[in-house]
């Protein structure tokens, strides 16, 4: 049996991958993974926990590559220690339907954590990833059964460390105390437009140590021993998260082009690829390697004790604990209670039966109120407007830095944090995240939330305050663009309920829908209740359906969401009166809408009926979808001002009057 | 003559002021103005130097209220030293039509310097006015004759240092060393959930000396020696942007309030206030400020005195160097040099004549290097992308740490950070600010563009890498939804240009555009150059013009933009030559189009041509405001892929070929 091969050898598997994949894709950026090669060898020989056979497995530690770019590090390390990813996905990098996207796209090949790529998302998810094991592990672990106990593990670049991001997620680590957070900083000085010190000259420790962070310094990242002591520093620590400093140099390896900014996003080339060979001493051709390389990276074995000593371990908390135990594995499986279809169904009902005119916000506390107890995986908060967003429910204990076993969190003024991390939450499993801040900042969380959409996350975004009914805090709070703009994201469900009873519809919709995220819209002031039949509070979940009708073909229909539908409903009253046929249709979630089938979305807006009105405290533009070119859109195609809202909707013409004015100019 | 009235006395006026027209608007934020008015009271009367009577003197100092919601603190200042803002401006708060909406907004009060509320980024607006007096003055003064010469101020709470966005501001604001830029931290303790502890625990003082600040530790921020003494070590810091740490009381005065957060952003209560007011020992009603007080605070006689000092220093300078004052005059005024207009105009008719194909990025970094030497108020730069934004024309030099005397900004991998600073730069003056990064990242920034867009600047966001046309990056750097969300953005011009003459275009308008910021977004991949008529070149900054006509009326009307409109030239020619009676309209800037008038639309997008079809690389939903329900667009409403991007064109259908069958589906 020949001996091991030595961890630089294991690791130049790593290098060579990297940029022979990056040369064969003629795309790429080999010099992170080439850079980082030893440290990730060390990291996944050394202390990673989880079982390439077996990458659902509920307790393995996680691994994010916050540097997504450098993927091609990640896919080594997947094939190398035995995920199901083999040569050819390698040599397949960057191609269409291949397992290996440029990016590592959760849910492409196996052991990929997350989707990274836009900047300091991936360290912010590894937040989220740490958060939910420690509230997990409070929730269910017992003396002597840690059945919920792993690290989370994040490599970053300094493009990672300049976002904003890092401040707001790293900041929240540090006053939470996650010490099972362990993040390794690639300094290696490079970013792409060169040397960073002309943009980027923090005290990067000194930063983190502000965190609150324990921060291991000066550890030479091609050193496997300095990087081993590092690791161990940091797993004992535990009330604090842990930053590794790693100096490297980019590109290590590559004789000629290694510590320049050539090297991060560009293939080596051949002529580099071949003195980098020779520098190595790698003498396998290009997606070739040696078997007794594979076989030490090899980490089935090691991995299937771990699972099996953890399943050992829930046996007997399943003995112990039978109770606790069920309701974890439902947690993990994602499953829903067993009473929730019939209890959450009821609060609708009743919900149509109390009839309540109040902000819509306020029918979401409700609702909470009401679905909260079925939810023990809720794992709720705002970013810091708490007390607008009404997301603190009757039920909720906070989890702060001296207590874990809670399900509220003040994420403080962080909104791209806080929904980075609901990401990084719902990825882990074991709960639904929902987070909240004003429709308007949205755009600071957008690209989170795209990222949700993206991942095809259980997350649920509450956005209060959603148009110029916000009144007197003015343009600057008030949502002009936001719901449409949040409709175009791909597979995001907007929802933007008309009364208390739609609100409960959105709610229940966004916790049972397992692979679409929800933007859940809200207002700050009251909206009347709406009368409804059985039918049409059924309807409700088709995202939109017909509120109020006439006899036989109408000769004009209204369409409107949120706060607008009571003016439709109003216009189409005086419009009745006045002996004219109308609809108003209720739209909540467009989104939801466009995919009923054709049949449904004919029957209530059929094509024959080209008088068409949309009414929305917002933007136009997507109306004219629904309304056509014959049809008409009120709504706001400017910003708002500061006042009362009452005077608001006055002044630009978002009223009853006017939509009675527009319907009677059609017909 | 009465004795001058203690501090604590003109504290008080801005604390009654602000506690009264809160209440008066029974909504509104007592909280910080009541908390930093020592503080206010010490910079604006002992330190501030500016002008009441000319809010627009070039030379003043900049003050810069991050924590918006304080806007009473401002409205207060404001009036009190004397600026066209008398008390029914006060007293009606809050109100449409007033000078004094909720939230300080540009344009509204005198002397309000850029519009706040979203939290961080006045703090960025304030490093971006100090980024602009730095290079200004490195470009303009001259040994004796500091023409530009003036601090920046900027007061924030904990919210602006929780979010992100602060973090990236003064990382690069310490890069830069902006010596006069000096902030003062609201440390209150108060956010509005409750006590900061439970959620921001950051040593913010470590925190910006990590960032190269100088930190004044420990201020009593109601002491007003201390407060003055900090602002003196602030001021002889010249290489390092100060943060002075104030502890102050949230409500300072209220007695049973103060020091909570049920002062942060609700009205004290009428007893509430009679207790202040006896606190106090102030007498006076509601609305009326003592004589005494007034005049003590009145500014305009120092502020004209400043002014008129300054004005001479000019006229000295106007003398000695006489090209010198006229470009910084031009350049102040904010208008084009003289031979822009012909000389922009004739690189539009070159760019005809060349007929490059290349791709749009690449015509854009032409277009810089054709205007660049027609405008040295150009300050450009990109989020670390430079390489791919092609956004560093020939005449660029860095400014960085060492050197101000340039006009390009490695920005660093900041996108919000970078925006802000640009908006700060629009709103110092004497710059035509630009930024770049990828078209996706645009979320990351998006707040800080619609903040462009509401203050109306000048101020050009370059968007590279525009659509799946980016190939084997991946959906997450694949923009799908980013263009038609811009374009829902009310006042920003989006343009989308569909070769090198269109770029050209778009840059004009852009730069010509005084009120309206621009997002220009461009491919990576190469666009074909498309043959016009000088009509058809002059019709381009209509936003939307018949490319590509047929005899008479056309049967069906193609329409598109960006790296789409080659694909629809195309199809065009196979169903001409099928003898189909087809138009092609190119629409790089429907904003604009959507501006000229109904002749105009009409005679290109005539209402008896029902068939048409739009194509663009990206969310279909908008364009069906142009071709209606009859209609038919394709595009892509899913997120994209990682391959290369002439795979991704075939494999989401986003071809020549599809158009020609749809449109033949239509006539």
């Amino acid at each position: 049996m020949s001996p091991r091969p030595s961890r630089q050898t294991l690791a130049n598997a790593i290098r060579v991958l990297s940029m022979d994949a990056v040369q064969q894709a003629n795309s790429g950026h080999p010099g992170a993974p080439m850079g980082m090669a030893d440290i990730a060898e060390v990291l996944w020989n050394d202390f990673l926990s989880h079982n390439p056979a077996n990458p659902h497995w509920v307790n393995r530690d996680r691994f994010v590559l916050s540097n997504g770019h450098g993927s091609m590090l990640l896919y080594s390390l997947l094939h190398l220690s035995g995920y199901d990813l083999d040569i050819e996905d390698i040599r397949n990098f960057r191609q269409l339907h291949s397992k290996t996207p440029g990016h590592p796209e959760y849910g492409y090949a196996p052991g990929v954590e997350t989707t990274t790529g836009p900047l300091g998302q991936g360290i912010s998810n590894a937040v989220g990833m740490a958060l939910a094991e420690k509230v997990l592990a409070a929730q269910f672990n017992q003396p002597n059964f840690k059945v919920v106990d792993h690290y989370t593990y994040t490599f970053m670049g300094d493009g990672c460390l300049m976002e904003g991001i890092s401040h707001e997620a790293c900041s929240y680590a540090g006053t939470l105390g996650l010490g099972k957070l362990i993040a390794f900083w690639d300094d290696n000085g490079i970013s792409i437009d060169g040397d960073v010190e002309g943009w980027f000259t923090d005290d990067t420790p000194a930063r983190f140590e502000a965190y609150g962070w324990q921060v291991v310094r000066d550890v030479d990242g091609h050193n496997a021993n300095d990087i081993k002591q590092a690791i161990e520093q940091a797993q004992k620590e535990t009330n604090k998260p842990t930053l590794i400093c790693c100096k490297t140099v980019i590109g290590s390896g590559a004789p000629n082009k290694e510590g320049t900014h050539h090297v991060h996003g560009a293939p080596l080339g051949a002529e580099e690829i071949a003195a980098t060979r020779k520098a190595l001493g790698w003498t396998a051709p290009a997606f070739e390697i040696p078997a007794e390389v594979k076989n030490a990276w090899d980490a089935n074995d090691k991995g299937e004790q771990a699972e099996a000593q953890w399943e050992e371990l829930l046996e007997a908390y399943v003995a112990e604990y039978p109770d606790l135990a069920d309701e974890l594995l439902r947690r993990l499986s994602g499953e829903l209670s067993a009473d929730w279809a019939e209890k959450s169904e009821a609060f609708v009902q009743a919900a149509q039966q109390a009839g309540e005119t109040i902000a819509s916000r306020k029918a979401s506390l409700n609702t909470l109120n009401g679905y909260g107890p079925l939810l023990p995986e809720l794992l709720g908060g705002s970013a810091d407007l708490t007390g607008s967003n009404l997301t603190k429910w009757s039920g909720c204990t906070d989890v702060d830095g001296t207590n874990a076993n809670g399900n509220y969190l003040h994420y403080g003024v962080r909104e791209f944090g806080m929904s980075a991390i609901q990401n990084g939450i719902a990825l882990h499993g074991g709960f639904i995240p929902y987070g909240a801040t004003f429709l308007t900042f949205s755009d600071y969380a957008r690209n989170a939330v795209r990222m949700a959409a993206l991942m095809k996350l259980r997350n649920i975004f509450v956005f209060t305050h959603d148009s110029i009914g916000l009144g007197e805090d003015g343009p600057t709070h008030q949502s002009v663009e936001h719901v449409s703009s949040l409709r175009l994201i791909p597979n995001l469900d907007v929802w933007r309920p008309c009364d208390a009873v739609e609100s409960a519809v959105a709610w229940k919709y966004a916790v049972e829908n397992e692979s679409t995220p929800s933007a859940l819209i809200f207002t700050r002031q009251n909206v009347q209740h709406q009368p409804r039949t059985a039918d049409q509070v059924a309807a409700i979940s088709k995202g939109g359906y017909i509120l109020k009708d006439c006899e036989g073909e109408p000769q004009v229909i209204l369409m409107a969401t949120g706060s607008e539908v009571e003016l439709a409903t109003t216009a189409a009253d005086v419009l009745a009166a006045e002996g004219v046929k109308v609809r108003v249709l209720s739209m909540p979630c467009t989104d939801l809408f466009d995919r009923q089938d054709m049949a449904y979305k004919e029957s209530i807006l059929p094509a024959s009926v080209t008088a068409r009105v949309a009414i929305e405290a917002g933007s136009t533009s997507l109306w004219y979808k629904y309304v056509g070119l014959q049809g008409a859109v009120i709504g706001l195609d400017r910003f708002g001002e500061s006042a009362p809202a009452k005077e608001l909707f006055e002044y630009f013409g978002i009223t009853a009057e006017k939509l009675v004015e527009a319907a009677k100019n059609l017909i």
